[in-house]
């Protein structure tokens, strides 16, 4: 029998016997009847001590896996296919135990996701995921456009593609990009999967042990999650009235070495913050100051509804430091992951072939379909009717917001972008609101998901876009009992806490 | 003028005053006719030496960029715009010099990539990429499959998805995994991108430096540029008549802590061997003794066309210690970028983690749409057709070189797959007859492209699906004579030197 013993493991070497012999039994190798080696023999042969053995055996028998017979030997007992047969959930115990020790990071609390799952749960009325509306449903035009696309070049796009993108999908998008004052030639284009990809191959390519990164808090959640791995450290730069805390950023870059800003200039996740022109121009100015490059996620930036346009960091950026992100997730079509990235040709050079070897490259059908969409004018309309609507929501939310919401709640409304914040007096915690309000079946995103460090409590995060106004309404009503019920609460406490102060004075 | 100097950095101090000082005039920070800091006062203030400034103004100077005048200090020059408009390729190349320092990882030689790219251009005869066949074209099928899903389920496949997979699609492999013998739950299915993306997911979950992976080498380009990062240690395990050596295998593993197995048992990629039943066994008896874990690329199993097929690793693993890939690439869909893995549960609720943070979830349009085309048997006709084709092809090819092709060439010829692997005699390099068939428009992959370490470069792969016969009777003969003149010159050269030992001795 050969056995496998590491003395370097931090597993006990008669578990690491015991542990083998039984996988042995488990898999068949050793079958009902088959003889054991001796425990001395085998402890010789292991270079171990024959205690350790015998411990071991002695476990393997307790379990009935293995028996004895004096003078005979030790044998697989004709009783371990039964323990085999029913200690299925043991076998995954030990399956699972052997599994937890072998990946190389921990496993993530993914409380976020748990509560995205909870949004789609029926009678749930959920602010909680920045999706689109089902008044929106652009099926129809993707259904014809693929139509077109599966008659017209059907073979090519079933067939592998290029890992930077389907051609005619890059030529629109540069088209597109120069409409927002972005020039980019096609070498300086990346198709990927979403944002969530570019941002991955940013870390994956451009981030290693020992890099310090500026990023928004609170921020994203799939961004932190993406760059918080051991050793990298995230700064964590504060979101003002106007977005990215300049003032502070200047203070880290001085203070570090930063390998990258991320920054979301429009819109901001989640508080729905915009960097002004001043802003976005001073930011630049710090990345050549400090040669520090900008990774700019503009998934926001179509989803303007007042107010005017300011040019993307991309559109005022002559250095060539910043790497542009976008897709087309939140115009209408996540279910195809197709989004697209914008930085000197070197960089998507390096992305390239990190894509490549991540995926090979992105969905060719989704690729054309959406090229086939926008070439078509259908992309533009669609977008200017998805702002209409979203236009119309936010009003409504505002409103609601206005009629059932105590003045307590200090409430940021966005000139675009699919969410609206809300921030509580200190001292309440915005998750404790949630449970309440999760059993009356309403759902939104309190601020701690947001924060990778610093949790701030005592804001959420509500999602406009996604309800039927009805819903809205009722949702919102819901909320401004809970949130007055709370603010009562807080009210009496911090009388009560001054009554007791004065009592011990 | 606030500059940020790192006395640290490889970088000398006086270009990096230099370089700072250009990205401000060309970013705008700096304008026309500002006027710099006197050399000294920066000096001081940047606590370097004032010689250091003072070459940091020379190489500015001499650019055009700045100028000084007497007794009034240094300005940027009026000819600054000029310099900076027309300097847009020294920018450039400036801008590359500043990303190549920044990547965390060396740039990787893609010579693979481009000889598949050479493999479409017009009038080449390509045998290089294991590509489908012209003549199967599924894009009617996936056509109509798209109609019907997007009528029957349209705003929900636009929106966004589950990160382990849509739910029908798995549901539907949950079933054709039974069939293959492999009982899976539906929290062990993952739904992903393709097998790259399967591989980089095990890669980036599992394997940190300091890991050894044990492979098949030659083996899948995409796969060991995958697991290929600094630290990692790739052993090359050798490939045999019945694909991994196991005795070399059984060594590696007792001689090393070994974190993965990486196993291709059936028509393994590029040689086309496929292990036995008896070396499938004994591989899982080897990963249970050694509790390694075993990653099986499945992607060329469905594509058998002689003999009988052979149980999976995965339909044979008692003990969970397989992770089996595959996907629909191989049966006519790559450009759909959908494929699954099945697991252990406990490896499947990490690896989702590892694929939300990598792009949140696959495109659920091609999901559905193959779940479409699989649920009404389309799938199971399709891929009985393409079987019935490629077994033709392959015959086809074997007849063609029987004809052309002299008897050094030893050929490989397997019961499935996509490619024939063809061994020269020792000395011949298959990269020399790429050149020269290259001249004469025909395109195949040498052997180097696949192997990681010690690369044997007599050999090559011709891929027998992508091309009309007519096309694989001429590339072939074109082939042949190729080869039957190596074959002669190496005779010659081998009776010169023996001649020429005769005459030293």
């Amino acid at each position: 029998m050969l056995l496998a013993i590491d003395s370097n493991s931090h597993e006990p070497l008669y578990l690491q016997i015991r542990n083998q012999i039984r996988e042995r039994i488990v898999a068949g190798g050793l079958k009902v009847g088959d003889r054991l080696e001796a425990s001395r023999a085998l402890a010789k042969q292991l270079g171990v001590h024959r205690t350790t053995v015998g411990n071991a055996y002695a476990e393997l028998e307790a379990e009935g896996l293995i028996q004895g017979s004096v003078g005979r030997g030790t044998f697989v007992s004709p009783f371990a296919k039964g323990v085999v047969a029913t200690d299925r959930s043991r076998r995954q115990a030990s399956n699972d135990f052997f599994w937890d020790s072998f990946f190389i990071e921990e496993p993530r609390e993914d409380s976020l996701a748990r509560l995205m799952a909870a949004a789609f749960q029926p009678g749930v009325i959920s602010f909680a995921a920045t999706h689109g509306s089902a008044d929106l449903n652009p099926a129809d035009l993707v259904r014809r456009a693929t139509d077109a696309v599966l008659r017209h070049d059907g073979a090519h796009l079933l067939d592998y593609g290029s890992s930077d993108g389907y051609p005619p999908l890059k030529k629109y998008l540069q088209g597109r990009l120069g409409r927002d004052g972005i020039a980019a030639e096609l070498d300086e284009i990346l198709i990927t999967n979403g944002c969530q990809q570019s941002f991955d191959l940013v870390r994956r390519s451009m981030v290693a042990a020992g890099d310090a990164i500026a990023c928004d808090n609170p921020t994203y959640t799939g961004l932190w999650r993406v760059f918080d791995s051991p050793g990298v450290r995230l700064i964590g730069v504060p979101v003002g009235p106007h977005g990215m805390d300049l003032d502070f950023l200047t203070a880290a870059l001085e203070q570090n070495k930063v390998k990258l800003i991320l920054a979301n200039p429009n819109f901001q996740n989640p508080t729905g913050r915009t960097m002004s022109l001043e802003a976005r121009k001073r930011l630049l100015d710090l990345a050549v100051r400090f040669q520090v490059p900008v990774v700019e996620d503009d998934i926001y930036g179509g989803l303007r509804y007042f107010g005017r346009d300011l040019p993307s960091l991309k559109a005022l950026d002559q250095a060539g430091l910043v790497i542009y992100l976008n897709s087309f997730s939140k115009v209408g079509f996540p279910g195809l992951r197709v989004g697209w990235m914008v930085a000197s040709q070197r960089v998507i050079e390096r992305l390239r072939g990190a894509k490549q070897r991540a995926d090979l490259h992105t969905n060719l059908l989704g690729q054309a379909v959406l090229n086939e969409i926008g070439r078509r004018g259908w992309l533009d309309k669609w977008i200017r009717r998805t702002r209409r609507h979203y236009a119309m929501k936010l009003d409504f939310i505002r409103a609601a917001m206005a009629r059932h919401f105590p003045p307590e709640a200090r409430c940021t409304f966005p000139e675009g972008g699919m969410a609206v914040w809300v921030e509580l007096p200190p001292g309440l915690d915005a998750a404790e609101l949630l449970v309440k309000a999760q059993d009356q079946k309403v759902n939104f995103a309190p601020s701690r998901y947001f924060y990778f460090q610093q949790p701030q409590r005592n804001a959420f995060r509500l999602c406009f876009t996604t309800l039927p106004n009805e819903q809205i309404e009722k949702g919102i009503d819901i909320l401004g009992s809970l949130l007055r019920a709370e603010v009562r609460k807080a009210g009496t406490r911090r009388n009560s806490a001054a009554m007791a102060n004065v009592a011990l004075v």
